[in-house]
This record gives structure tokens, C-alpha cells and sequence, in this order.
């Protein structure tokens, strides 16, 4: 790993192109198709990219049956202890409806509404992703959503994994279809014979999955399209440098793009963990794609203050903070921008992904600075409640009106006038 | 207006075209040319499009005690008291940083940070919209956001309304820059000599600055991009006429594009309404585009009963909803898709466009099934924190890697088991 002196023009930015034009156009023919044909387009699909024929799209309860059956009891356990941490960190997220009284027997207020059905993709083909399906579906949940779909994927004998279908079963997941790729998100989006439309989509899928939703995004809502893995890792001369080489490792073996890199204060460590880092490498299974991200993004960047590095941390606003020095709790403190941060040596990054509870769907490429881990607020929504009496209008009624004509808006002051003071019936 | 049986395809969907290629490379060209040139493109566009030669972009603190000056008393007052009551509503919406606590000392938490700067776009030209600065200055203020800039294209005599120059001193904004089009966006988003970048714009405008809001979002976080106004009205045979035309009339007056649609019981009240809006239409300053509005979009629709109302209106998921019967307050507790619900016969929709204290900014185009008003939600973000202690890693350790390794992440795996059983020194 490099090693460099921090300087001012610090930046996590990496320009990740999604997509190129033909796979956009590839996208976009599959929404069509999909949105004309429905249920014959998607199993033409399937049998094109997913070399599977699908007499029907939907998980039955036998192959649920058979997934739990099959599955290792150990590690259904964790799954569930995981989900179990997930609930209750979310469950503080909810929100509720409130009033202000004003005076006169009138109000206005806010009253919170789950979305009325969401559909979730998790990512498949030769791996299997339930920490995906945890993280999505739990908010989504907590959030009082009624309906909540999952998409994903088949692998070439037209079944999704054990672990999938385990983790739907423990949440009581049931509408679950084995379709992927951009169809999948049309069938989302625009309903087909067998399956009806959503009003959200969320979760992460490839380039194909991505474009997808970008294109149907305003028929439906979309969480945010992640980037790459990142983490920073402040630390100090007290951390262990293959603690901290394993976790900067740990974020690498996502993706080729993926940003790991480490801010401190000793030159020494910063050496110690360069070699830790290499040594690691080696019998990393995934070492091609760590070493690939590690030696285009990585970077260790020593600094004369931890104060230099705080004030660094902050502009780059990274995915995943971690922070193992004497103070971390201090330095905590300090940090105004990060999707989440890991305090002291033993909250290495991979408990956040799977196990504390907090959610593993972060803000990436410096968006932390204006946006927030995907939580119960993503799957409610609000709207506002005005009831005037007679009295509160009477009082009111010329502002209003004053205000509306300062702007032009001559129509707008005429509809709060037109209350007559002389009609006789009175119903409000 | 167009009168109608209620029927099942019932859509307030109009496909509105955001500007054309022209207009699309126009505001690229603008975009690049401030991110390179700064100060200088954008004193030039401003002598282009808004004719006025500026030297200085900031409005001085005379100016704005010239505008306190000569403003009316009345409708100065009138302006506090709205922004007074928009504060009351907000601060309700304030959120709480969090922590569940884990045994042995550990923790993990959420904790809540507001934005750190934010620029309003105020629409401007030959209105003044000092509503629109209240409706985006005061949640961001609410929620905490130390850096509040209004960016407002000038008049011809290179000048700001005074209304809009007393509604920021009412609530104590000082940054405010004379200038407007895609060249104020790209200011904002990138920054110049004179202009600091920010991290979030919000705030309508005109086809230029909405494409341009479109083009930087990533760079910096942008609200939703409104469409035009739309209001639904569900009244039966105890509504007056002449009010629910007015009303309707109000959101027509905004742009030809509006959608202003009655749904009603009453075949007779529905020709009534008709009739009304052809008479009020006639004397309406806005004329034209109200009347352009209601032909092209306007529509009564006339159903056999509330229940099928209330159903179609959860479907529309309108922007804003009257409710004008009988039980308007239980009809208002069965919609569960709208942006604002305005309950009974006093409660006109321009009392939420600019008094009662809900925002104005609600989302159109029936987004409302998965979008809420602007808040004090959207000035803040989220931060996840873990803190585990070393008993909590011991007891969990193994669980988690197990996960990891479930999901093919042996490097996740091992970040996680990398923390030595056998080292001395404990750090956490």
C-alpha cells in the first residue's frame, strides 16, 4: 500500500462510471418488453441470462420447507440472533404522528404512513446474500409496510439459496419470486400477470440491476445506488497492525473499486501495516480483488495531528469509519460526517455487516455528508393535516389573503375570501 | 370543466417533459464554464440573461435596511406571523440522536447531525416569492444548519424584492447572493472565488434550474424536483359551489400544467361547480393560464359513492386534497396517499400555501405514495455508531464470522476473528 503525507486535496471521489451506453440500451429494451408482455418476457429472459425455464416465478412453501430443512440449525440461529439486533436498533427509529393545536379548535399536524408495499432485489446467481435480505426487509418492517416482495436471482437449477429463503422464512417473508436483472425490477415497477407493481425498490443488485432502477426511478422510489466499499481507519501507535491491515482487507475484497485506507500519526505503523497488508494478501481467497483495490484506491496517509486527520475524515466523509487509538470515544465525538462509525479496537468493520443491528446499506463516495444508512425512514412517509374552524379562518383570512396577493397570486387570496360571511349554513 | 363518471383508470399522471436537449446543453455549457471560470462566467451570464452588469453578488446590509424600510408594516407582520407558525409546526420534527445499550458495556447508537451548509434557490425575475424562502429556510434552521445561503435572480435594476430581502431578515439570513439560472446552481454546487460550494440545494425554479439541480446532484444533495400543482377536492352536496371553484381555481392559476380536479356524490353540484369556474375564470388576472389549466387537465369526476371517492384518491395520491362533507374529518382518516389534507370548509389550500405553518412543498405527480412534504427530515443526517468492548467481541466473534464465511467473505471472517486471544495489551 502507498504511503503518503496527509495533504488538503484528500478525497474519496473515485469516478465510477454505471454503465456504458449499450448496457443502458439493454436495460431499456428490457423494461419495454417487460412493461408490454409482462409474464412472457420475463421467462424469456430468464431462460436467456439466467439459462433457467420458469413455470412459475414464485417460491412455493414447499421449497421454503425444504431450504430450512437443509440448512445448518447453527447457523440458523445466528441469523436469527442478527435479525433479532437488527429489530431492536430499528424499531427506535420509528416515527409518530403529531398535532399542534391552534386556538379556536383548529389543528395541523403530521401523520406517518407506511409505503403499502416494497419490493426488495437480493443479489444471487453463484452467491448468497442474507445480510442483504436482513438489512432491507427489517426497516421495511418495523416501518409497518403491508406487502414486501423479494426478488432474486436463480442459480442455473432454478432455485434460490438455503440461506435466502431461511432468512425470508425467520421474517415471515413469503412473496418471494426467483427472477433477477433488470426484468425483475420492470415486474417491480410496472406489475405483470403474476405479479403486481410496488411502490418502492430497494436493495443492491450488478450494473444491469443498478441502471435498471435508476430508469424506472418516479414510477416508483429507489433507494440510493451505492458505490463501492469504503473505509478509513484512524489510528494510533497503541492499534495492532494486523488487526488493521485485516480490517482495511476485509472492505478490499468487496469489489476492485472498493476505497480502503488508513489516516495516523506514527510513520512506523503506517510501514507495519503496509507489510501486513501484503503478507495478508496471499492467502486471502479473494486476493485478486483485494489486491486490485488495494493497489488502485488504497492509501496510507500519515499525518503530523490527529487533528489533521479529524479535519480529514470530515471532507471525505467515508462509508465505514473505523478508530482504534487511545481516545477513540473522544475522536468519535468529533466526527460530523460518516455512515458509520466503529469505535476501539474490538468493533472491527464485519460486526456491522452482519451482527451489532445497525443497518449495513451506507451512504458511499462522500455522499455521508448529506445522507444517512438506510433505515425505517426510508419505508414511511408523512402527510400534513390543516383543519381551520370558522373562527381561526375569520381570524386569519385577511394575512392570507394579503400575503397571496403580495405575490400575484390574485385566484389564491379570492379561494380563502370566498368563504362567505353571509351564507347561513355553517359545516366544517 | 370536463364532468365524468368515476372510473378505475383514474390517473393525475401528465407527462411533463423536464426541457428539452436545447435547453439541457445549454445549462451543461453553463455548468462547466462557472466550475472553471468562477466569478467571471458568471457576471457574464448574468449580463446575458438577466441584464444587469453585477460587482458585487452579495447583497449589503444596506440593502437589505433600505428594503426593512420601505416595506409595508402590515404585511411585514403578516410575514412573522407565518414564519412563526411554520417554526411551531417544524420543531416538532426535530430528531433525537440514540443509543441501545448491549451488555457488557457496549453500545451502538444513531446519532443525528444537521447538514452543514445549504442553499436556497428563490425564484425571481418580476415576483417575489418570500412564501418559498420561509417554506426552505426555516426546517434547514430548525434542524441546525449553521451555513444558510438564498441565491435569487436580480431584477433589471440588478435588485431583490423586498419582500424577499425582509423575509430573510426575519429570519436573520445574511448570505444572500444576487444571482440566478443554472449559473447560481453551479455556484452552489461547485463553488467560486467569491461563493463557497454547499452540500445541499433545495428550492423551485425555472426549467433551467431544475435540469441544472439535476445535472449536480451527487455533488451535492438536491430536494425533489416539484412538478406543477395539482389539488383534488372531495365534496358532496353540503359544499358551496362557488368556494370549491374558487379553490380549484387557486392551484389553476399557478401554470397551464396544473391539475385541478373535483371528485363528487352529486351529479347536480358537480354542474354547479362547473358553472362557477366558467364565471370566476372570467375575471381572474391569471385567466389564461388558469383557463388552460382546467380545459386541458381540469376534470369533475362523479361517483356513486364516497367509499369509490376515497379509493380513487388513494390512488391520485394528489398533492393537495380538500375534503368538503358531511364527515370530512373520517373521510380524512381513510387517506392514506396525499401530500397535505386540508379538512373541512374553512380549511382553503393557500392557508397551507403560506400561514398555517405546514410546508408548501409537497410532492406532486403522485409521489405522495412514497414522498412526504420538505421537513426538517430533509436538512439532517444519520450516523450509525458501533462500540463493542472486548466480552461483547469474545461472546460474538464466532458468530459473526460464521455469517461472513456464509456469504463466501473469508476476509470479512478473518478482520473479525483477527483480534488476538493471546496479545496482552487491551486497548478498547
Amino acid at each position: 500500500m502507498q504511503i503518503v503525507s496527509l495533504s488538503k486535496d484528500i478525497s474519496l471521489k473515485r469516478s465510477v462510471e454505471m454503465g456504458n451506453a449499450e448496457q443502458l440500451n439493454t436495460v431499456r429494451l428490457v423494461l419495454a418488453d417487460v412493461k408490454n408482455r409482462g409474464d412472457n418476457a420475463i421467462k424469456e429472459y430468464s431462460e436467456k441470462w439466467d439459462h433457467v425455464t420458469l413455470h412459475n416465478f414464485r417460491i412455493s412453501k414447499a421449497e421454503i420447507e425444504s431450504a430450512k430443512d437443509k440448512f445448518d440449525p447453527q447457523l440458523k440461529r445466528d441469523l436469527e440472533e442478527a435479525a433479532h439486533n437488527i429489530r431492536v436498533f430499528h424499531e427506535k427509529q420509528k416515527r409518530l404522528s403529531y398535532e399542534v393545536d391552534v386556538k379556536n379548535g383548529s389543528f395541523i399536524g403530521q401523520r406517518v404512513n407506511p409505503l403499502d408495499s416494497v419490493g426488495l432485489y437480493v443479489p444471487g446467481g453463484s452467491a448468497a446474500y442474507p445480510s442483504s435480505l436482513l438489512m432491507n426487509v427489517i426497516p421495511a418492517q418495523v416501518a409497518g409496510v403491508e406487502r414486501i416482495v423479494i426478488v432474486s436471482p436463480p442459480n442455473d437449477q432454478g432455485a434460490l439459496p438455503d440461506a435466502v429463503l431461511v432468512a425470508a422464512s425467520i421474517l415471515g417473508i413469503e412473496e418471494i419470486y426467483k427472477i433477477g436483472g433488470a426484468q425483475a425490477i420492470a415486474a417491480l415497477a410496472y406489475g405483470t400477470e403474476s405479479i403486481e407493481s410496488v411502490d418502492k425498490i430497494t436493495g443492491p443488485g450488478n450494473v444491469f440491476v443498478a441502471l435498471a432502477k435508476r430508469e424506472v426511478f418516479g414510477v416508483v422510489a429507489i433507494d440510493m445506488i451505492a458505490g463501492p466499499s469504503e473505509i478509513a481507519i484512524i489510528a494510533d501507535e497503541t492499534a495492532y497492525a494486523d488487526e488493521v491491515a485485516a480490517d482495511l482487507l476485509s472492505q478490499a475484497e468487496h469489489d476492485p473499486m472498493a476505497c480502503p485506507i488508513l489516516l495516523t500519526t506514527s510513520d512506523f505503523f503506517a510501514h507495519e501495516v503496509a507489510h501486513e497488508v501484503e503478507k495478508q494478501l496471499i492467502t486471502l481467497p479473494r486476493e485478486k480483488i483485494a489486491r486490485a483495490a488495494v493497489e488502485k484506491f488504497g492509501k496510507i496517509y500519515v499525518a503530523e495531528t490527529i487533528d489533521g486527520i479529524i479535519e480529514a475524515v470530515n471532507k471525505l466523509a467515508p462509508e465505514h469509519l473505523e478508530i482504534i487509538a487511545n481516545n477513540s470515544h473522544d475522536i468519535a465525538q468529533k466526527i460530523r460526517h460518516a455512515g458509520a462509525i466503529f469505535i476501539g479496537r474490538y468493533s472491527s468493520e464485519p460486526i456491522g455487516d452482519y451482527f451489532a443491528g445497525t443497518n449495513h446499506v451506507l451512504p458511499t463516495n462522500s455522499t455521508a455528508r448529506f445522507s444517512s444508512p438506510l433505515s425505517v425512514d426510508d419505508f414511511i412517509k408523512k402527510t400534513s393535516v390543516i383543519y381551520y374552524t370558522k373562527e381561526t379562518w375569520l381570524e386569519h383570512a385577511p394575512k392570507i389573503a394579503r400575503l397571496a396577493r403580495m405575490e400575484g397570486l390574485e385566484g389564491h387570496a379570492r379561494a380563502v375570501e370566498s368563504r362567505g360571511w353571509t351564507k347561513e349554513m355553517d359545516q366544517s
